[in-house]
């Protein structure tokens, strides 16, 4: 399959400097490299918990249920961004959003063993907040609701972080 | 050092059974094993998070402040849950907790590279339901604030998890 048939994640735009994040970092090797994409108006992304991400044995710890809400958050917040903006994703300055705040309502157990797919839904979209609710479902059961309130970069934390000679995981 | 000078972390009476949560179980070798104390009417937990940890370079990544927070609140919840009850800390039947609901506040970056202090305040303890609210610490400062709702894992569910013949991570 060449390079060019296959979609790019949101991630795959962030900036090398950018791309660390255990989360969704496409550049962290010990990390869960979560990818988003756009579905229509919807933002999905589809994880496969490790079996040691386990809570109690047979469900998938809370902790990590959180993480990927927030790195699917933080993604779609970017992606809707530069839709807003009408710029192409990827392009400069870098349109890189951090989490506020975070919210997570555990329905129910989320088994372990499946794919877990995350929807999320563009809430508000203004040049410096973005706000995305985000649904996890397995085998199409919704176990778990969240929001993510995520805030654009300052430029000036950017601008440092582009300056590293050379920024690595840590 | 003698095992009996050691104080004993909530964590460490949980039952086996209900030990291998990626965040806090001693039995789940690929996780942080987060240990939770009291200290006063607060209970504190300590980590030190890895380097690949990161969310931008130079920071902890926010899943994981996530999950530090809903262990440290689970956690939290069973040992005040069992003093409410006036019962020993690890008697069975066990007051397990299980996370209903998980808010985090992101005040500012949480620097990699330092140990994170997490303190608890039990805000309300009712016999199913126990609420705690944590804050993050580095090097003093606080950069995290969260809430964690925990409810008591049912009765059925316990029960089934301690019948199995070989309770093994997933």
């Amino acid at each position: 399959m060449s390079e060019t048939s296959a979609p790019r994640a949101f991630q795959d735009d962030y900036p090398d400097d950018l791309s660390h994040c255990y989360g969704c970092g496409r550049l962290n090797e010990h990390g869960h490299r979560l990818k988003s994409y756009w579905e229509g108006e919807e933002t999905v992304a589809t994880f496969r918990p490790r079996p040691y991400h386990t809570a109690i044995p047979g469900y998938v710890y809370g902790g990590l249920l959180a993480s990927l809400i927030d790195c699917h958050g933080t993604g779609s917040a970017s992606a809707a961004a530069y839709k807003a903006a009408g710029r192409e994703p990827g392009t400069l300055p870098p349109l890189r959003f951090l989490t506020a705040a975070l919210e997570v309502e555990y329905l129910k157990p989320t088994p372990l063993g499946v794919d877990l797919v995350l929807r999320g839904e563009i809430v508000e979209v203004k040049p410096r907040k973005v706000v995305v609710a985000i649904r996890i479902l397995a085998e199409g059961v919704e176990t778990v609701r969240g929001k993510v309130i995520a805030v654009l970069a300052p430029e000036a934390l950017i601008a440092k972080l582009m300056q590293r000679p050379s920024a690595r995981d840590g």
